[in-house]
């Protein structure tokens, strides 16, 4: 391989055109996420391919891809607008939606469903409870400034979720409502997270088109004291949020002592 | 809302089936993906409908959705069994794939570009070079016991990247290289982590459905003394990779202080 000169970024035309407006629709991606335009205009098709090194070609197929994903739009005689603002949710710390996008406006959750119910071993399981123990389950779809976000559904041990009954779901956060009950913070959740399609129904729920990308998310959070109370299953609409976090290489000795 | 008498799981038929559906579904995920049935074979679907408190059509329900995931398989007269493993990968620590999965099988990388390049500002910016500075980019082709798992586009500040035109990355993680290169630990990376769906052309080089969803990373790793030296952007299949990692509420005080 060719390594004695470098040629200018994207411009290497033996490679699939596919293959670099992936790589411009990359970099446009990460500008657009991390605010460069804010939530204004991209600069001119022309302007792109000299920035990139690459076609106006190579450029526009970047932005059809981008566009695809909700990101931004075009219309022709106007340009290329930012459209889809991308909420930042921390992966570094335990915090309920409201609390993480506070800056970004109001987070109102319609509650769809919630009953004490006798839950499967699925559930118990992961929660610590011996057969026939009731848990309260909670179903609700959050939206932030009246846009749908994310499906949450909820397990709570019956102790500290039975008092959510009284309380106003609508407004406020789980996470805050149960540390109040529960008189203690919450400490450490297990989480996995995959990427999945969503189905017509659900996709019609987060009003988002079927088949689309979401963020599947599956938490169990401790109490301070270390017992299981809250099991979620959580789908976030992918055009609407980015996980942000950061990874050392070398494992802190302190975390990894008090993680189990 | 009802909250008097304890109600078998899901057999709320005030809900719409989907819902319930759906509850299933995450519940039997999250059993598949903790290994309750290895990679066998499921209960009857009598069975689960005893055991989730619900009908069989909202159980036959659950496995469609899960079988359109990709995560089982349903052959009449024979059963559902469990199809598509997913693979963990620690959010909890800066790992390359090799390392994260060398219990699962065999990491080899396809490189499909690798060249010089001066890269656009959006390159230059993160890596913290000036402009005019040339970096080494590299394009490969993930997979693990041959079956594709990500599309990996990375760009090297040159003293470390350049080197490995003479290095075996087939068989080998650059964070692995890089080090040996480097003489010194990777520290910390920045990552932010987004669903997707596949555009067509991505979706042909990873073996996957069109539209199919994926896991985007972007991510900017630095040497262990602070210097950023490697900007990724990865795509994982959803279907065969699942995040695991853990979350406090409370920051440790530590952690908050290293961290920028």
């Amino acid at each position: 391989m060719d390594k004695v000169t470098a040629v200018p970024a994207l411009a290497d035309g033996r490679r699939p055109r596919a293959d670099r407006a992936r790589q411009v629709a990359d970099l446009l991606r990460g500008e657009i996420t991390h605010g460069r335009f804010g939530g204004g205009r991209l600069p001119l098709e022309a302007a792109l391919a000299r920035e990139f090194g690459t076609s106006r070609n190579t450029v526009r197929d970047a932005l059809d891809l981008l566009r695809d994903e909700g990101l931004i739009e075009r219309c022709p005689g106007v340009g290329t607008t930012v459209s889809g603002e991308r909420y930042p949710h921390g992966l570094h710390r335990l915090l309920g939606l409201a609390e993480v996008l506070h800056e970004h406006g109001e987070v109102t959750n319609e509650v769809r469903a919630m009953s004490l119910i006798e839950p499967p071993p699925a559930v118990s399981g992961r929660l610590g409870l011996a057969a026939g123990e009731s848990v309260v389950y909670v179903e609700r779809l959050r939206r932030l400034n009246g846009l749908p976000l994310s499906l949450d559904l909820t397990y709570l041990v019956r102790d500290v979720g039975e008092p959510l009954f009284d309380a106003d779901l609508e407004h406020n956060d789980i996470f805050v409502l149960l540390e109040r009950i529960a008189g203690q913070q919450l400490g450490l959740a297990e989480l996995s997270l995959e990427a999945v399609n969503a189905d017509a129904h659900t996709a019609a729920v987060l009003g988002a088109p079927r088949g689309a990308a979401l963020l599947m998310i599956e938490r169990l959070a401790h109490l301070a004291d270390g017992r299981p109370v809250d099991l979620e299953f959580i789908r976030f609409r992918g055009d609407r949020l980015t996980m942000r976090g950061h990874l050392r290489r070398s494992l802190n000795d302190s975390m990894e002592k008090t993680w189990p």
